[in-house]
């Protein structure tokens, strides 16, 4: 089955929820697209000096950007994938949700923290399991630091995921390069949103993300790559039918596992 | 700690156990190293084409490889893991041995057969446990195939091991670029010694290897890399220490693992 897939790379405004709706509207108005993913924290920003302010710039998926992204999924019959602060009672998680024509089709709350996030964020409660779509196929989603735990990508891929929507906020210098084995290990296709920009409003350590963000191929073909500090949409057309375990006649990724010899 | 770890490639003559031990044995006798890596099957080649035919090559631990690479070994006072086809009664495993001054420390038994070698060889049967060393590390080893399921290093990591020894045959392009992620997720040195040449005895499907063995360390950063058809032995001094999964102060790679999380 063939999709048109893509990314919506940019710089979000910190702490302007309106505007940067405003921004990702814009930039996919004139896009046909079928999938498409945006950063992680798309309508906030990364960097909170604090759990209250976290909370203060919090919705939960029904607050101001599920209804936009509602509007843009009916109107393109597609599906888009955000990251944003979930506010959840008094705590905050950082989630990513999946938005179809006919409302959300699943939040994602981050598993695994990175660093100063764990004093800003509740560690995610949602298990790596993909949703369906309405057009057939499965739909995983991860977050940023969750690239370096294989476990994550493994298990959306075992639960029959053919494409990864990863929404990220990139400060390492590695991610990009290492979905070549997430993408290979897993015969699934890994899109990677990343934003690009700096966030100083912790002067002692100011952040600067890495943008490259990727549609990456079951073989590990880049298929689309940003540059490092571009506002763009790219969009492929991929054939989710690449994204199959049986790497030959006599090799399957996941049935050859032997989980009698690991140590998980 | 600091060791001098390296890795041997060249090109074993098909089925002559002879030669083939003794080019290893003069590649490596003016050699200083506290590690040293061999190739997968090094003593007889890999193109099998019958069990039979592996059978009658193969032999134990304490055939004619072990007892030089314990000389070998003695000599350096160093680890030698070397693959070779192990004759158990009448069955043959893809295995490696990790040979120390005073012996044999394992043997591990391929688990993840490539392809045709399910025709060949009995699947393995020794977990992903890495060994205790005399100089107070601890080795793991993986033999070639076993790179592409994230399940293998991460068993070894898990296991305390700070350096995997990984012994191939390659022949698909792609392991060399995805130990990038296996180094970082894992926060391990791998040491992949491949071969390099072609064997034609099945003219319907020749293999070439792709040589191109690395050292990598667990940042992702390739310290020795060969070319893609030279004999040649290349050695680094590496610090162990730095296999830590502790990524910074607030994450620890193992500790962050969300079990709960995962379907695997």
């Amino acid at each position: 089955m063939k999709i048109k897939a893509g990314f919506l790379q940019f710089q979000p405004v910190f702490g302007d929820i309106g505007q940067n709706i405003s921004t990702i509207r814009e930039m996919l108005n004139d896009k046909e697209f079928d999938l498409m993913v945006l950063p992680e924290l798309c309508t906030t920003g990364y960097q909170f000096v604090s759990r209250d302010e976290a909370l203060s710039l919090s919705e939960p998926a029904e607050g101001a950007l599920g209804p936009a992204l509602q509007e843009l999924a009916e109107r393109k019959s597609s599906v888009i994938v955000a990251g944003f602060a979930e506010k959840n009672g008094n705590e905050v998680f950082n989630s990513a949700m999946a938005m179809g024509p006919d409302g959300v089709l699943s939040v994602y709350r981050k598993a695994h923290l990175f660093f100063k996030e764990k004093d800003i964020f509740r560690p995610g409660n949602t298990p790596f399991e993909p949703v369906d779509t309405k057009q057939g196929y499965r739909l995983g989603t991860m977050i940023c630091f969750d690239w370096i735990f294989p476990e994550a990508a493994r298990s959306l891929a075992l639960g029959g995921a053919s494409v990864i929507a990863h929404s990220a906020n990139l400060v390492l210098p590695w991610c990009q390069q290492a979905m070549f084995a997430r993408a290979l290990e897993n015969r699934i296709f890994i899109i990677t949103a990343n934003r690009f920009g700096t966030e100083d409003r912790d002067p002692a350590s100011p952040l600067t993300f890495t943008g490259g963000s990727q549609i990456m191929a079951p073989d590990g073909e880049v298929l689309a790559k940003a540059g490092p500090a571009e506002a763009v949409v790219m969009i492929r057309e991929i054939d989710l039918n690449a994204s199959n375990p049986q790497l030959n006649p006599m090799n399957h990724l996941f049935n050859d596992c032997r989980p009698d010899l690991y140590r998980l």
